[in-house]
């Protein structure tokens, strides 16, 4: 069986040159060629966030390894921290914030609704924070935060801002410094179109001076983002042996998005998701999201069929959705569109779901 | 340039058909296939460390990242900690153990030499300890531990042993079960021949009881093994994405790796130790490890000529050595003769650093 068109939130189908550029012959981590390699991997990601090219951080590791990167290396015990959780993976960063001993006050939103920034700032008022966690697409139910508007608050208010740009980080605006964020972190499965394996993170100079001055030791080895900023600086020093493979073919998706041209991917990832919403809600169905996102669009089926439907998608059209994640599970489905899928690749998804639809019920 | 020989202690070269692994069409993380492949991945990884399926664990990261999975899971604050330093390596455990909050107490043998069993027993008798930290073949200098004779101690101690096998997991006799360790981590780019990605872990029973009855709570989410031992059972529990090529590659070079025999590529490989231990001897230069592994073999050049040599032998012969790591970098030469080396390969390298000598001197 040929394999089949991945249309699920990450790992997504990978460009044949990023494909290739896997199963080049090995390397060594030491070696000169590899550092130019990783250099030129560190240029194209601040260019991705918007950054500077000192303020990024690249290594190995999911979406995951950089979320407890960022919070081993910036929180400390006692310190509080506002969470705003809006599917599983808010709550997985407030539970890693706890983990690492910080006071965690979590605005709870009901799944499918998105962070009210004035609920934000009611919440500074009434007490003081260290640090904002907030998720910009959540991978669960495909709620699009306005970031953008909690940073303006953030600001306002003198508090870090920590954002999960892991579906969103290369196919929705985003812009680190203009916005004035502080850590972010993404991986490289995602909209890049990368293999996973490799997390993208950025650090303000704000971040980096909290980071100088911690109270206390980082409570983690391979967490510890000072150590790693020495590793960016300079690729010679050993810390831990790179994932060679996936970094050399995540430099070379992202030369494949940035000759795209950022904004124009962009652009390209709401027109899917506009197809998407349409083509779901054509076929009846109601979106999860109040303000769904580029990215990932999930849908609520009205009866708990979704292993049947992802079964029969995947059987007869070779297209692979996901279902729920936890309790949501049974009855949505959720349908990345992100990378490089294309409008073929969505119409033929929505075709095989209707499909499916009609010979399910 | 056809791309180097790699005779450095990891990565090494790669076979074919596990390069070809990597650059398999993307697939799910959450598929069926792929948890199939995932579960024979695991089973070829008991069959590795002499022990059941049960007792293995599998993430995505180096043998660092095997190294705080274990350290983080199993050791609490205040547990007191024998580490035996032959190298970077071993320092790196006990540094590891005082993050956790560990009391290090530190037993350091100048470069060159291996542990000696009798010095553990004679710290086991004036103080009480939760584990012991060794290294098995340390990277920086070749040494070989009498692990099993250090075990032998640690049993009639009843003291946990945490061995770091990531240089001989699959290079040298190693039997997990048999001679009673504790907690085992290797990397998959040493001698198993798979591109760095995966850290192989083995956990005895009466580790997971300690895991089981900590006082404490795990203080990091990636590194809990509590949890990858769910994830172990059931590959359809979320922990973090998978880096899925750098798995697949991996149970493609374990098959291998099974398919040759594991004790006929432990005698391989000191077979190919022997050779460059006699070409290097015979070059006029001195081991430095007293007792010199299978997998690594580490020589003094006298004088601070190190990456030229490199340099040098690079360059004319396309063979790739290592230098020394740290303060020991500049008049040392680490040769890896690891994975799937052989002795046209090793005779090439021993010419090329004869040719270098010469034209150097």
């Amino acid at each position: 069986m040929r394999s089949p068109l991945l249309m699920i939130p990450g790992p997504t189908n990978l460009d044949p040159q990023v494909l290739e550029a896997l199963s080049w012959p090995s390397i060594g981590h030491t070696s000169p060629e590899f550092h130019e390699e990783f250099n030129e991997l560190l240029y194209l990601t601040a260019k991705l966030y918007k950054t500077k090219k000192e303020n990024v951080i690249v290594y190995s590791g999911s979406g995951t390894l950089g979320m407890e990167g960022a919070v081993a290396s910036l929180i400390e015990p006692d310190d509080k921290v506002l969470a705003l959780i809006t599917g599983y993976f808010g709550e997985r960063f407030a539970e890693i914030a706890e983990i690492y001993g910080a006071k965690v006050k979590r605005l709870v939103y009901p799944s499918g609704h998105d962070v009210n920034p004035e609920d934000v700032k009611e919440a500074l008022e009434k007490d003081e924070y260290k640090a904002i966690l907030v998720t910009h697409i959540e991978t669960t139910n495909g709620v699009y935060n306005r970031v953008e508007e909690v940073a303006k608050v953030a600001r306002r208010y003198g508090v870090l801002i920590f954002v999960d740009v892991v579906s969103s980080l290369g196919g929705a605006p985003f812009y680190f410094d203009n916005d004035g964020y502080d850590v972010a972190f993404a991986g490289s499965q995602k909209c890049i179109a990368a293999p996973p394996g490799a997390t993208l993170i950025a650090i303000s100079d704000r971040a980096k001076e909290f980071l100088e001055n911690r109270r206390t030791e980082i409570k983690s080895y391979y967490f510890n983002l000072k150590r790693w900023l020495k590793v960016m600086e300079n690729p010679r020093i050993y810390l831990a042996t790179p994932t060679i493979p996936i970094l050399r073919a995540t430099r070379i998706a992202l030369k494949l998005l940035h000759k795209e041209g950022l904004e124009n991917r962009w652009r390209r990832h709401e027109q899917m998701a506009k197809l998407v919403r349409k083509g779901l809600t054509e076929l009846g169905l109601e979106l999860k999201a109040r303000r769904s996102s580029p990215t990932i669009t999930v849908a609520k089926l009205g009866k708990p069929i979704a292993e049947k439907l992802q079964e029969y998608v995947l059987k007869k059209h070779n297209v692979l959705i996901s279902t729920g994640i936890g309790g949501e599970s049974k009855d949505v489905i959720r349908i990345g569109h992100m990378g490089i899928v294309n409008r073929e690749m969505v119409e033929l998804t929505l075709s095989a779901i209707e499909d499916a639809l009609k010979n399910l019920n």
